[in-house]
């Protein structure tokens, strides 16, 4: 059985890469490239999987809320992820990139026994990104 | 080919177990504990998975409509799941549990010739819960 | 300017008037008379009129929060209303009832600088109740 | 990685196949058999798989935009399916029957880097289908 | 108080008026002039202000139910705009007109305690039309 | 008759100002306050009143969206409404002074023949400002 249980923030981003010139990032990134960048109110989708226990529960609301909200909502939710964000330094903060750094911040040591199966990440509902693995780096 | 079709019920509930003292009962499940019960407005997506036939369809929505309406709908909207329903009796209604009980009642006997393929259903939308196989038991 | 913030809570009911026979109050609320009651997540729209200030704000979010918080959330949130709402005892509590109850509760000594304008409840989606002047009596 | 981004799309359509007689179309397509049509507007999610290359984008946004406005909107937007579709022509433009003219129409010669997933056609939030593997015929 | 209750319907309609040439209702309607039509899934919100009577409703949900059941769904739903409403004959069915039309359809002799106060209608979510007062003509 | 038309937009913005202290602004915006900014995803509501012409049409669907996107679109989407606003500079980016300064945009000058009747932005489903009669300052 799986759970997937919502959680929300806003961040701001500008979509640009030292590796291509002035007319390259604005050819490629469009608006997403302005020079102060803009935000968005991303939905984070965190889907574990396990079998309810004798409480009935496949895990306990409380112990998935404190461990997203300390590991991703202190970090990410009003902020900008051009500048707030360690793991994101130097690389472009396209939402596959933030998907790729918030599944690893989530399933690194992940504490909990059911098991995490999947992080979706929304920029809109336009835009919808999903991770089912372990994944390692980040790229530039 | 799959087909998800979607049905709403709303229902009471209170979560609360024998097994443990009133201050535990409270700690665990919190505001769900509360005396006199809550309620909320299910969803319940079922899917069914095939390939059109002459008609053009996996499966009549017309039968699909009177099975759940039948096994589900009649039996748990409107409805108290500690009191109403007879395969929670005794148990504790998360809707962890209620899933399997849905499941169940769905799976057993399917009549269609679609496969059911996936009963999912969210208590609100910030926690969904999703069965892929046939499961048995309610934990108490 | 209007501004128009969200609140959401989850309780249970039974619609019953002694008034009437066991078949009268069968066929008056239908289904919202079964026995044991059932439940909805109440979708609750309080909206305030004003002017922003200098800090560039019609209201303070943190005072608005606190205060529907204090009146309404930690008194209506996971519970039963015909059980647990001291102003709904003796009445039926259908939304219209409810929604006398919520307005009548913020309206009382309303503290903030900004006017409230309306409150609106939704059972569900697809029923919406507004009530935009001060009201006193709840029917039984 | 995958990548679902959202289309909309809006048709009319009939429900009627020759095979039958009038009355047999009637019972089993309901008031979808109305002699003049009605419509919906469809959501159409279209699911890539990839990993981000270095501009950290599974694929240019712009790149499937244009393939789907070209092979999907421009063909199925405000149309008539049993006039104006050319696959659908003696077939039944049920949901199921578009879902695989249009996992068709992207699927042949996919030109983007990024694998094809899914396609995932909305009649209504009600009525969800999908597609995950490539698929040829249409059934009258 | 004011009470919102939420009915939907598909239809399909073609925009194009006999007063204008071929090329004037292309560019006046643009792809809504398309020849064989297309289609949206309506939403019809039925506002009714009064206050709650001894059975703490403004109104009873099946009498408005079964009114606009009988005056707008069993008329309007999965219809052809154009060819079967017969005060759209000889009219465009643009949103405009279908909400006079309803409007109409729900005033003229309005049978029930409550006020009838609002009409609103949804082409789609991006475009919704209100009419508050009593109308009477559809622009040809 | 109105009409409400939506548009989307994206952007970035921190609260803070300049009269007071860093503490006072982390104490007034809380983590609005957060030096590197954050984003929303906006919704624009913009309603017109009128009565339909004989196109059946209050307003041009093309010649609003065209104002829309000319005035509002093409200066606030993907921006730092900090840095790229110049009627928000030196005041701090609210909701309630972004909806001074979008509904001054369009309502001066504003050139179709239906009435603009109506503001409304939302910074996320919870906060949704109105304006409904013309404004002129915004506050520091």
């Amino acid at each position: 059985m799986k759970l997937t249980r919502r959680y929300r923030f806003s961040a701001s981003h500008r979509l640009d890469t030292p590796a291509l010139s002035v007319e390259q990032n604005r050819k490629l990134y469009g608006k997403c490239n302005n020079p102060y960048g803009h935000g968005h109110d991303y939905v984070l989708d965190v889907t574990v999987a396990g079998w309810p226990d004798e409480s009935g529960q496949i895990v306990g609301r409380e112990a998935l809320d404190r461990l997203v909200g300390e590991r991703i909502l202190a970090r990410f939710d009003h902020r900008n992820l051009n500048m707030d964000i360690a793991e994101l330094r130097g690389a472009v903060p396209t939402t596959e990139n933030l998907a790729v750094a918030i599944d690893k911040a989530l399933r690194d040591g992940w504490p909990l026994p059911a098991r995490l199966d999947r992080v979706r990440i929304s920029e809109t509902e336009r835009n919808i990104f999903e991770l089912e693995a372990q994944r390692s780096e980040i790229k530039p």
